[in-house]
């Protein structure tokens, strides 16, 4: 057997496989089949980009999960994952993107031998990478089964991070501080924005002392001047130039935690409006972050936001924030809490989010954001430790 | 409205959706729901890394097609596409990843809106990142449409690159030339792998002379030793280490298309059956090269190399190749033809492929591939120029 390098521990994994099974309990789910790449690795240490085929965990009430994949991923299995190779199971290549088959057959015939010919199979019909197909071919090969939704049943179990993925995201945190102060220093007018990622990529995968870097769920995205009312723009060859803000937003990532960070930096001397703006989000965050409290609730942390942006006349659209761990492309958030209006979760310690205000106006955008540790006692801890404010380079 | 960088003129933009209307009205269809992000680029220049949250293009037989999405993400569309503002659809942000709401329900009032409350619209059932419940959602608010299986509809038409598309993917391969250039000098024992890493996407995202860089649709795999029997395993902070083979899975890219190059470097004196595995695979690329012609089919290719491999004792379990182009994450690939043995597709000149058939074997790994393109005459023209081997460095 190869050696396997795991990013926590038994005792650790054995937290989460309780977490989870109790919620499956609690829902009389016979068994759970789990395809986001982050709860698979959250569960087991999958790690592999292999999630453009169909794959998953199938974790059972009262014997270990079982990875399943594509046959030449198991190799990446047994290298990543903490079960034994019986728990292991692969399927034929000639399922992969064909017309007439589909994997989800095997998946079908896995599960009867495990003896789930009948019950209730919970299937996360809204998580990444579950697709409609995949759902239809599951249900008509297995006609004994009930597959329930149980989308997000795990996210929900990774809101509260324990100590070693804290540490974990402090790693990831420190850089996220060394991406943003190079490409403070790096950015001036004329320098092609392509050659500044370059730079934020070589950060974040040198890492700092002792941490190496992983690859971000999300590539950085950083438009300028009127293109930054669009939070999710990337970048393109075109210079960097004076009288425009331009938004960074970027994370670091160590074993797949994240904590990303939001600067702004104006080329120039920027405008009354922007730095009206900016005073009016700054106060508004530190009035959220004074908020995210244990016992408080998501909605709370917005609602201290908005009051002084609605002062400044300030109306966001959207959500300011989402909870964050570990995480596989598409996206850095866990997809359960929103700190919006609507959402009355009540925030407890060591739930991780990341606050994220960023203002997208008609023509022009502003980002400041930290990720944050709801603590036992006071207001959220900061992850990142760089100045609340938008940067700017006369 | 904002100024607007296209990749592609109208004429190019025109032919895809005439080909994409034929195949609609030759199967009946009164509108085609696009979610896979390479489809919406492709057919309307949409670019932005919003795909975590649910979003597509409907395609309409007799009007210009329509970017739906986060209304936040609007302002990326108008940045982007090449229809107008009245073709461009938002839905609120409180749809997002809520419990109680889901965003098709917002996509059926647009489509009843648009007169579709009956006939029959195509859905992408099994392309990225059309979930179970998007598709449960949005038949259970359209009762009177049939949802219908149009997976890989568009991707279908994608299949034949034109002049502009070709020029992009030579782009591109200039930037995986300068790539694995780089890691061929760099690579040495006692380095660790994040920081080839990190010079890989310095490399990847500076380019080449007049060829900014853009983010792969994959990140690098690079597994030494034992561990390259996993395809799919990315990289951490442990060194190179002399006696072992890595291979490099990389690619550039231009303007989100691709032209995927794998390397192998061996760091010291590599070991007979590795040097035979590579003559074996040379050999098996050479012919399948030869038999990647216009009139040929995919399945020539995997058999004529199969052939030599075979001889050496080497039984690959998976296919040797795919159809690529523009891509988004997850995948590089097209999910059309797949160069293997049960696949019949007939090539045709200016398709292209990775030409990739991978050694993953049980405590070792090899991978040497082509970006290729298909000719009106002769063998494929390979996108890349670097020599065909196993690199040693004593």
């Amino acid at each position: 057997m190869p050696a396997i390098d795991l990013p926590f521990d038994a005792i650790e994994y054995a937290r989460r496989l309780s977490l989870v099974r109790a919620e499956m309990d609690a829902r009389g789910l016979h068994a759970l089949f789990v395809t986001d790449p982050s709860n698979q690795a959250w569960l087991t240490g999958y790690d592999g980009w292999s999630f453009y085929v169909h794959q998953g965990v199938i974790v059972l009430p009262d014997d270990d999960p079982i990875w399943w994949g594509r046959n030449q991923d198991t190799n990446g299995a047994l290298r990543t994952v903490w079960m034994g190779q019986n728990s292991v199971f692969g399927y034929a290549d000639h399922y992969v993107q064909a017309v007439d088959l589909h994997p989800m057959q095997d998946l079908a015939d896995r599960l009867k031998g495990l003896g789930l010919e009948t019950g209730m199979i919970g299937v996360e019909t809204d998580n990444y990478y579950y697709s409609a197909k995949a759902h239809i071919v599951l249900a008509g090969s297995l006609p004994g089964v009930q597959l329930v939704d149980a989308t997000a049943l795990v996210n929900w179990q990774r809101c509260i991070k324990s100590a070693p993925e804290l540490a974990y995201m402090r790693n990831a945190a420190k850089i996220s501080e060394r991406i943003i102060d190079g490409l403070l220093e790096r950015v001036e007018p004329g320098v092609p924005k392509n050659e500044i990622v370059a730079e934020i990529y070589r950060d974040a995968l040198r890492g700092v002392e002792g941490v190496w870097g992983d690859y971000p769920a999300i590539v950085p995205l950083l438009p300028s001047g009127a293109d930054a009312a669009a939070p999710h723009l990337t970048w393109d060859g075109r210079p960097f130039a004076s009288g425009e803000a331009t938004f960074f937003e970027i994370s670091g990532c160590y074993r797949r935690y994240h904590a990303p960070l939001c600067r702004t930096l104006f080329l120039g001397e920027p405008p009354d409006f922007l730095k009206r703006a900016e005073a009016a989000l700054v106060e508004g965050l530190e009035a959220g972050l004074d908020k995210a409290r244990a016992g408080n609730r998501a909605c709370d942390v917005a609602n201290a936001l908005a009051a002084p942006l609605e002062r400044a006349g300030i109306e966001r659209g959207a959500r300011c924030g989402y909870p964050i761990g570990l995480s596989y492309p598409p996206d850095w958030g866990e997809r359960t809490i929103s700190l919006r209006a609507e959402d009355e979760s009540v925030l407890e310690p060591d739930m991780t989010f990341h606050f994220m205000p960023g203002l997208w106006m008609q023509d022009w955008g502003l980002e400041i954001t930290e990720s944050i540790r709801i603590r036992a006692d006071g207001p959220a801890e900061t992850f990142c430790n760089r100045p609340r404010q938008m940067f700017v380079k006369p």
